[in-house]
């Protein structure tokens, strides 16, 4: 991340167009003991701490459904694909920020794959299209 | 489904409330073999007659990540929570439209349990919140 590119977000910070990761906190690694905070509110944390000057939103929920390959997030920008990711871990912050700030700069939309964050290769779940989209290849 | 309820959805039709149904029509089971058409293209083919005269919006997307667990579909409605599908088969379609008209009626935007078909409970992958969701429990 350089200075620049953290300049070119924070007009978007708090509108409907800011990036945002929806972090869950209920979220523990299946088959591991049950813990105080959870692995997800730890994730949550530490986001919220890797967005901050970003113009990242950060949101905690209470659960992205998601539950047996936690901890869990989700990322999108208005207009964009969302992204859901699994099997993260509490220091995945930072790449979850990066991922945002890259959706939030593709003009398609689309979260490129080229110097995206290894923990949003692995732990690609699914993504959804943006509300208007259409591609009826007929 | 009574014609009651049909007529409930019919002015969503093509209005970005609309319930929106999003098919991978890449998709194919997992070890599976190569086919043609592929499976999640039988399943967008039955999933758009099933629609019909519903309301329901159904929308061929190229993929939806879920590749390991398809066939897969997302269903929405604009301000409603988006579920996200896998291990879905031809015959979902039904299922598909049934979900995303109690979604379409589901006031706080959660697609009900109760009620809900068995491939949609079974195949949940993961749901992402509303554009505009907040939930900060501090």
């Amino acid at each position: 991340m350089t200075d620049v590119e953290q300049t070119d977000l924070s007009d978007t910070k708090a509108s409907p167009d800011a990036p945002t990761i929806y972090v869950c906190i209920t979220c523990r690694r299946a088959g591991e003991p049950e813990a105080d905070p959870r692995p997800g509110a730890i994730l949550a944390e530490g986001t919220a701490k890797a967005a901050e000057g970003t113009g990242v939103v950060v949101r905690q929920v209470q659960c992205l459904a998601n539950c047996t390959r936690g901890p869990s997030a989700a990322v999108r920008c208005n207009g964009s694909w969302t992204y859901i990711f699994g099997g993260l871990d509490a220091a995945c912050g930072p790449a979850l920020v990066e991922g945002a700030r890259l959706l939030a700069h593709a003009a398609d939309g689309i979260m490129p794959w080229r110097g995206r964050p290894e923990p949003l290769k692995r732990g690609l779940v699914a993504r959804v299209p943006p509300i208007d989209f259409e591609e009826d290849p007929e």
